[in-house]
């Protein structure tokens, strides 16, 4: 209790899971972004500073997403005091990597930390929903809800979301591939189809209940059947150069599924451990085959959601 | 061995189960068709006659669902002698209850058991499914599955397809309420607009997911959030009087949630054992006040698949 300042560590997270548009996501703390928030005698919230990654984000509150995130907690909670906040950004931004769902996260983790009273995660969440969508123009939850809960993690529900984690069958890997170049998450948003086709619409319908059946039943071929997006990625792929060579590569070397984490154009896979590193490699020589160097992270899963770090 | 003839009954089903169009089906045992199917020396399929509540099926075999579907039977096995099969119909056509479905799994099952070597079930399933198609037009799977294997069935793919058995919580009923009119699936399915708009593609996917999410886990209050089509039944609500004021008074009578079945006009709801009964008397009471008479039927879930009865 009356901490000034707390750090929060915030990981990276997949948004969709293939089959599970705005709805699904899960953690990644192999990498993360670090949010300090100091209590500030002057009232609302004040960006100090960014570092790591990403230097040059907004300063106005407004147009930050951990700012935002700050401002949405400020109005529900009206403390008598302000925050001063500094992110040091372990994601980068553009990547598809929950970068913004991140900072807002860890800001409203840490400032959790320093209230009287700690707000329950539901309320943290509708405050981080309020960033994200700063950065990407529409209100989806699937990052935020897997950064701050861990796991995999499902969303229903935007106004008064209900969120479930699902279990992961022991032994699954996600292997995490970010080519050297960036997207922007409203451009890719943009470009996407008003409407699905009905036929579309029951195929995935079909892969998104058979994923979710096949995660609680241990059903891997369930899995496999059911990581395939027939609705998002096809209108997505060609964001991403040398996509296609990627997926036949993870799916070659023994990934279950492989498609792209958010927005893009990092690429996700999920393996058994002892494909993991196959996987990977497979998948970082079909980019390198298409000029493009890459960064490249493998984790077990399930993999925690965000937490105090530093009181 | 070397049976002559075997009879199988085959449940009613309730397919789509709201938010899992053409995916989701679960059996409803309290009615259904007995099927039985006589080994004839004329090689073949030969209908020799229909009886219960529907008693003018069409004798041409390519044009009964029964036929049909031991026509691909037979095209599969080819049996060194033919089929005769008597149909009585226990199912109203165009009830939405699945009733073409059960007399082709009913003759799939009966024969099977004439076999010299019995057929896999998934090989029963695709032999039905060419039934199903001649009421239909279409070759969906949902009823199919859910009365071929009982309980609540997912199915993933048409071609290939995965049967997957989703658990319901203790003490779920069902209650199925079907108004005296009549639908065509067939017409019922024309009416469908051929996109969904993508926000509503999300929001169904959200309920679906959480919907089987909820019936893993035993929670009721995802199930109750889950059981809501927002694509489907809003295009074909109107085809049934009275249907919001049936659906309407099921939830105030404690129904977790409340929908077509299959493509109407019959309605159902699921609710836990305490209130079905009131869940009940509220929709047969509000089909009333439209001026339909219905019949209805309460069962507890899981309820049973095809099985022989009489060898």
């Amino acid at each position: 209790m009356n901490r000034d300042a707390c750090t929060a560590f915030a990981p990276a997270s997949v948004g969709n899971v293939a089959v599970g548009f705005d709805i699904l996501g899960f953690a990644v703390d192999a990498i993360g972004d670090r949010v300090t928030v100091t209590r500030s005698r002057e009232p609302g919230v004040h960006i100090t500073g960014a570092s790591g990654v990403v230097r040059d984000l907004p300063k106005e509150p407004n147009r930050n997403t951990a700012g935002r995130a700050l401002e949405a907690l400020v109005d529900l909670v009206r403390p008598d005091f302000g925050f001063a906040v500094h992110i040091e950004k372990g994601i980068p931004l553009g990547s598809g990597l929950g970068g913004s769902a991140a900072s807002a996260v860890g800001a409203v983790v840490a400032a959790n930390a320093l209230l009287p009273e700690a707000l329950p995660r539901l309320e943290l969440l509708l405050c981080a929903m309020q960033g994200e969508a700063v950065a990407s123009g529409s209100r989806h939850v699937d990052n935020i809800a897997a950064c701050l809960f861990g796991g995999l993690v499902l969303t229903v529900g935007i106004d008064q979301p209900r969120v479930k984690q699902i279990p992961v069958p022991v032994g699954m890997c996600a292997v995490i591939v970010h080519p050297h170049m960036s997207l922007s998450t409203r451009d890719a948003r943009a470009i996407l189809k008003r409407d699905v086709d009905l036929s579309a619409f029951v195929w995935q319908t079909a892969n998104l209940a058979g994923f979710i059946s096949g995660c609680y039943t241990n059903d891997l071929e369930l899995i496999r059947e059911g990581l395939n997006d027939v609705v998002i990625e096809p209108q997505r792929q060609d964001l991403i150069p040398g996509f296609a060579a990627v997926r036949r590569a993870a799916l070659a070397a023994g990934a279950l599924g492989c498609s792209i984490s958010g927005a893009g154009p990092t690429v996700f896979a999920w393996a058994l451990r002892e494909a993991a590193t196959a996987v990977r490699a497979g998948m970082v020589a079909a980019f390198q085959n298409c000029g493009m160097d890459s960064d490249h992270w493998t984790v077990p899963l399930p993999s925690d959601g965000a937490r105090i770090v530093n009181a």
